[in-house]
This record gives C-alpha cells, structure tokens and sequence, in this order.
C-alpha cells in the first residue's frame, strides 16, 4: 500500500449511503479526473473526437438488447400530467430510461446525425451509466466507462482492429495503474475452429467453453459432449485450444498443430496474428499483451476480434477494458455500419484499487500553499500573494481566519497543504515559507519562488 | 458569425431526437470540454477541491424544496420485483429520483463524509442535473452545471462571499466567450432598505419588486400599494433602490441619498461594497462587474450575498451563473453549515451560442495531419510516421484507406484536417506534407516537422 500523506479524504472510501452508488473522497475524485484527462490526451493524439450523449433513451432503443432490459432504470417526471404539455408534445418524454452502456446512445447518434458525420467516424465517448443489477465489488448500478471506436458507413477495413487495439494499449500504458494484461483474441478463429472440427451447433460450444473458468476442463468436457454432440476427442481438442495463452504471434503453429482446418479458421489466425504483432511494439510494464485463445466475449454481436483486459493479480474482479468488432452498430434503411470499439471501465477498475489503498493522491486538495493572514486588516495582501503564486501556476488558498499561525499551520497540515506562507508586514510579495512537513522555513518572494516540482500538483500514488 | 473552416459539426447542433435533451456535434463537444477544463484549472488553482457525487438520490432529499418538486425525475427499474434482492437489501433503491441540482447532493454529501473533510470544506463540481420542466430556450431537461463553493462547520466568514465572486469572476475571464454582466446585490441590504422604510410584510415586497422585468415599474408601484400595503412613496423609494446600478462601490452614496436607516441595512451595504471592491481589480474585457440593486434571487435560503449573470446583448436568457451566501446548506444534530457558492450553468451558455453559431471549434476532429497511405502493404510505414508525430504532441490519424491521394485528401478536407502527410517509398519519417488549405507542399520529417501553433489543435472562434 502506498504511503500517503495527510490530508482530507487522501485514503478510505465515500460513505457509501446508497448502494451500488459509489462517491469517491475528493483526492480519489482528482486521481479519477486525471485519468479521465490521460484517457482524452491518448484518444485525441489518435484523432478521436469526444461526443457525450444524453443519459437518456426511448426504452424502445434499450431494450431492444433483451439479455439485459430487467437492469434498465426507467424514469418518469414526479408530476407527469397530459396538462404539462400541449396536446401532441411530451409524449416523446413518456418511456424513457437511463442508458446502461455508451454503444446504444452512440449507435442512435450516428444515426441521429448521420449526415453530418465523416465516415469513418472515430469517437471517444467518457460518461456514466447506470445498471440496475445487484452491486458487488467491480459491479456497479451506476458507473463511468471510457469507450473508442471507429465506425465506418458500409464497410470498415480490418486494419481499425488493429488501430483500437493499440489505441488502449498506449492509452493504459499512460494511466497510472497497476499491470494490466490485454487478451486477444478472435471469433472467427473459435468458431472456424469448432466448424472444422465438425461441430454442428457452434454456439453450445461456445457457451460450454466459456464455462470454463467456472466450472474446470473436466466438467466443460462432459457439458461440450452432453450439450454440444462432441466425441470426447472434439472436446479435448476445444480444450486444447482454449488453452493457448500467448505473449506473441506463436500461438499460430500451436493452433496449426490441432490439426483442424477451415477456412474461417484461416481469416481468424491471420486477423489475430495481425493484431497481435500491431500491439506488440507497444506493450510496457504497464500493459502484458497476450493471445489468449479461451477469450470468447459471450455477446452475440462481436464477429471478429475480441479484447478483454484484467488486472494481473485482480484476474477475479474479470475484465475491466473489452470490446471487439461488430458488424453492425446500427442500420438505417440501405445502410449499415460496422464498427470496432474497446469500453474501459473506469469505476470498475477504480473502486476496488482505492478500496484496497491501491491508488490515492498525494493530498485531496489541489493548494501547494496556505497563504496565512496575519490579521484580518491585512487580509488583501494575503490575497495579492496568493495571485501572485497562482499567476505562476501555483495552486494555493489564504487561511480562513486570522487564527495564531500555530493553528494556521494545523489547518494547512489538516488539509494535506504542504507549504505556509507568512507575508511580510509590509504588504509587498515578500515573505517566508515554511514546509510544514520538515519544519523548514526560508526567505522567498511569490513573484519568483517555486515549491519542489513533485509537490506543485497532488501526485497519483500506486502501491501494491 | 465566426468563419469556420469545413469538416464534420463544426457548425449547427446535433438533431434534437428528443426535447430537452440537447446533444452537442463533436466539434462543439471540444468546445465544451476545452470551457469544463478551464473552469477546472481556475477552480483548482484556488485550492478547491472536485467532488461528484451519483446522479440519483432519494426522493425524500430532493423533494425538501418543494417549490420544484414536480421537475424531478423519478426512477424505477424496469423489472423491479422484491426476489431481487434478499430481504432487507434493495429498499433503499426505492424511490429515487435523478438530482435536480448540485446543491441538494453536496448537502448530503458533506453530512455523509463529515468527518472525514477539513471545514471550511472548499469544493467544485461540474455535472449533469436533470429537471422535468418544459423546455424552451435555456432550459433544457439535462443539463450540465459547474458548482464553486465554501462550506463551514458552524460558522463561516464573510470574507468568502468575496473569494467566491473573485473565483468566478476569474473563471468566467478564462473562457472564451462573449462578454458577461456579473451583477451583485445583498439580501441584507434590500430586507433592510424595506425594513428601515417602514414595510410590515418584507417578502411581498420582495416578491413585488421581483416581477419589475416583467410587468415595470408602474405596475410594480401598484403592486407594492396593493400587495405589500406601502404608501406611493414608499412603493417609490422601492423602485428607486432597485433601479441603483454601478460598476463600483458609488451604489453607497445613492442609497444613502434615499435617507433610509437600518443596522441590516447598513451591514448589507458595507458587505455589498466589500464584494464589488473586492472583485474589481479582477474586471476584464470578459467581465463587466457591477452593483445591481434590482438582483433579489427569488430563493429563500439566501441571506447575504447574492450574484447573477446575463451575457450581455442576451439578456433575455436570464441569469446563466447565480448564487449567493446561505446560512444553512445542512444540519446535522447540532451542527449547522453555511455556506457561500456560484453556478455557472454551462449547458444554459453553451446551448444558446451554438444555435446562434457564435461560438465554434476551428475544426471538428483533433487531428492535424492525415498520414496518407501508399498502398495497403506500407500501412505500417505510414503508422510510424503518425507516432513520430504524435510523440511530440501532434494529433493525427492514419488514412481509412490507400485510395487515390486525391481521394485521401478529400477525406482530410471532408473531416477538416488541415494537413495531409505523403511519406516517402523508404519507409523512413521522410515525406512531403501539404497544407491541404493553401496547397504548399514541402520536404518534411516526422521526428522534426511542426505545424504551424495555430493549427496544432482545433481553435474555440467566438463570434458577434
């Protein structure tokens, strides 16, 4: 656990008087705002342009998805009455609901301003959603996601399966969190696998497969043989091949030695060699990047490459960066458009590292100083210095009262501000300051002097 | 109108699916995250911390302030059934409602993490509220607002109420946009004046005096005679005070000149001139700081300090930024916190000005240059170049496709990206970059090449 520093809410967790609603303490909320902002940074060097959508859709848009309507939030005003609105009007606010991912507003925008878009369109979108489901840790009923996508009109070139991937490579490689580890991997290859395998119902494979973590291989063993018609050696070999992890383009020979062929089969290993080898110049400490073939992602609508992410370590909380490439985010009379996107959980990885104590700021306020005020009489020379600091870029706050600087002291240290600054009686921008951490305290003048760079801003601190 | 270059959204707003519920373009959505990041480097320059609390909370907080209860938003889930939860969980999820302000949940939020935050608690947080009213111009049922404040335990100076308008008025100066009226008033001063004059029923007063915009000053005159039982000249002397506006501390002597004595009065006055002072050396050419003695803020939880701002020319819209000192944010058990804080109402700003087309970005998608591609088999060659870029801070994006250059310049053109990057056969930084604009094309390498600063990245234009 990293060591803190004092100061206001700098480790523990909001009071969380609602559940599944989490509120983060102020210096958690500046840890979340900064990765916000290192998320923005790496998506726009890629030229993604930012869009936010409403939080609101007709439920007819939410559930059209039917695996997840119960989780949906339905809303509807407090006083709703026909004499609200005029005849005709208002009835597009009946059937409402909070949105519970950022794909199905974004698919409506798209089609929503279809005409003013330029195809392919690359959108990063970072907002809150809401899910009614049970909270448990790593689950949430309300909770921020960071999405990328590319959504081309018709068709979409492989080669953005690739670009996404490494976009959020070289966007978590930036955060400071703890290693992550992307897995990689591709539905053409599973499903072309179980096709020349002979499988005759791909799906229950699928569904079997992806038991796996749950229930072991000798149980998904019998289940593919009970519930997907295999011979016990089909399901070895799905077995087999669900157990290829890795860190490179190898796993190609370890597919081909299964000895089954497909054609489908082909298009996936070459896809996923290609994502694969596009990452692999990016990956850092930060960031492992495997090809990890028991990857299924079990929605239906993934047709190609898939992504998931977890914290190593953490593997149990599941992933917290997914996605994949869609063949259709949304389609509007002739036109289709296919996409490939990844969604990191914000909140989702958020919450248990600062539960565990994990992640935290240096201090939960932005001042690098307390300007102290002799006096209340001298309270705008205070004020002067305090502009003079902050002209420079020097976050900083005048005490709140007049107090005997000994209690000055206790409020900056309370606080977590780590430097006092006490004006000179005669009003000028000269003064002392003293940093209350050490006791040290010298000369300075707040038209020039500069605190040491690590404690100008709070600073994110990761521990194990 | 600012002149726009082309490219997706940079002009218009986003098809309204829904009223109410605006959604801006990618282009305008950069303008409002550019607008939320200044605010944010003001706020926590001086040393206020962020906060953001849920969305939703119950019902029985928000519907305290009765006056708005019919806007609220109340929530269900849509498959709400007592089996979900195990008996006792789930019944605080019952009536919940989407916040209607950020006042409301600061106020629960301090009373939940009381003892864990440093009083006076300095806090800003920018986000969405929701409210079931009729739209209409400025009012919108989601909207996005940007919260500075200062909670006591207790007790709170009024040396805050000056800070606070010295915060906004040097956060409203860091935006880039048209010129904004802040206009402050005191409700000590206006319920003395009323008072000294000899009123029985202040708030009818007050009440009268409010509806001076809409209905003038004669008919407020036999308001005030009807409603509040003053005489003519006291109705007069009302109208009198409430037209008393200056840009300094002059609005003293003209209330002295009404010949109306009382000790709330006169501490109202000393407050009001303290704040004015205390803001004035922050004006700029942004911000027009005046004394208005008309600003009431119809709230009841008001007692000091209020402030208000119209943009100026747009008067009609209403204040977009409002406030003021409260005696009572929450209470807890013995415990009181008064508080001091502003609003700036971003969405109510924003929305306006993107319908007028006063207030664009330059271009709709972060990125400066589009790496053209040769040919699919140099694709790679084509992504170093754009990391090249992007390491030294240029945003860029790689062409969708290795089609004509003709072709891939008008890409760039359709989605506004000003330079398209040629890289050479050798597969090294080389290449020729054109300013798709005027047509230059030059020798160029990737780990050297600048654009020109002011087409780094996308420009916010504010025009008339």
């Amino acid at each position: 656990m990293a060591a803190t520093s004092g100061g206001q809410g700098a480790t523990g967790i909001a009071k969380p008087s609602l559940s599944g609603f989490p509120e983060w303490l102020p210096g958690q909320r500046m840890v979340e705002q900064r990765l916000i902002a290192s998320l923005r940074s790496t998506f726009e060097s890629w030229g993604f342009a930012p869009i936010e959508t409403r939080a609101v859709e007709p439920l007819s848009e939410l559930l059209r998805k039917g695996e997840i309507d119960k989780e949906v939030y339905v809303l509807r005003r407090l006083h709703a009455d026909p004499d609200d609105a005029p005849a005709g009007q208002g009835g597009d606010q009946d059937g409402l609901g909070l949105h519970f991912d950022l794909t199905v507003p974004f698919a409506r925008y798209v089609l929503d301003n279809a005409g003013r878009l330029a195809f392919p369109f690359r959108r990063y979108q970072i907002q809150k959603v809401w899910r009614g489901e049970r909270p448990q840790e790593g689950r949430y009923r309300e909770f921020c996601q960071a999405d990328v996508d590319v959504v081309g009109a018709g068709e979409l070139p492989f080669h953005h399966d690739i670009e996404i991937a490494q976009v959020m490579t070289e966007a978590l490689s930036a955060l400071p969190l703890p290693p992550v580890r992307l897995q990689l991997n591709n539905r053409r290859l599973i499903e072309g696998f179980y096709r020349g395998l002979g499988a005759g119902d791909v799906p229950a494979v699928m569904r079997a497969v992806d038991k796996l973590d749950k229930i072991g291989p000798d149980a998904v063993a019998d289940l593919l043989q009970q519930t997907a018609a295999l011979t016990s050696a089909q399901a070895r070999a799905c077995l087999a091949l669900a157990e290829i992890v890795t860190p490179d383009a190898s796993f190609v020979d370890r597919v081909g030695a299964l000895g089954v062929t497909d054609p489908l089969l082909d298009q996936g290993v070459a896809e996923l060699a290609a994502v694969v080898d596009g990452v692999a110049q990016l990956r850092s400490d930060r960031v492992e990047v495997t090809a990890d073939l028991r990857i299924a992602r079990g929605l239906d609508y993934y047709t190609g490459t898939v992504y998931e992410t977890r914290m190593v370590g953490m593997e149990g909380l599941g992933s917290v960066c997914s996605g994949g490439r869609y063949e259709s985010l949304a389609t509007s009379g002739q036109q289709t458009y296919p996409g490939v996107g990844i969604s990191f959980g914000l909140t989702r990885t958020l919450g248990p590292l600062f539960a565990r104590g994990t992640l935290a700021a240096s201090r939960a306020v932005p001042s690098c100083v307390l300007v102290a005020v002799t006096d209340e009489t001298t309270r705008t020379a205070s004020g002067r210095v305090a502009a003079a600091l902050r002209r420079r870029g020097i976050p900083c706050e005048v005490a709140p009262s007049a107090a005997k600087f000994g209690k000055q002291i206790r409020h900056a240290d309370r606080r977590g501000i780590p430097f006092v600054w006490f004006p000179a009686d005669d009003g000028t921008l000269l003064g002392q300051v003293k940093d209350i951490r050490s006791g040290e305290q010298v000369e300075a003048d707040a038209g020039s002097w500069d605190p040491p760079a690590q404690d100008l801003l709070p600073v994110i601190e990761v521990g194990d």
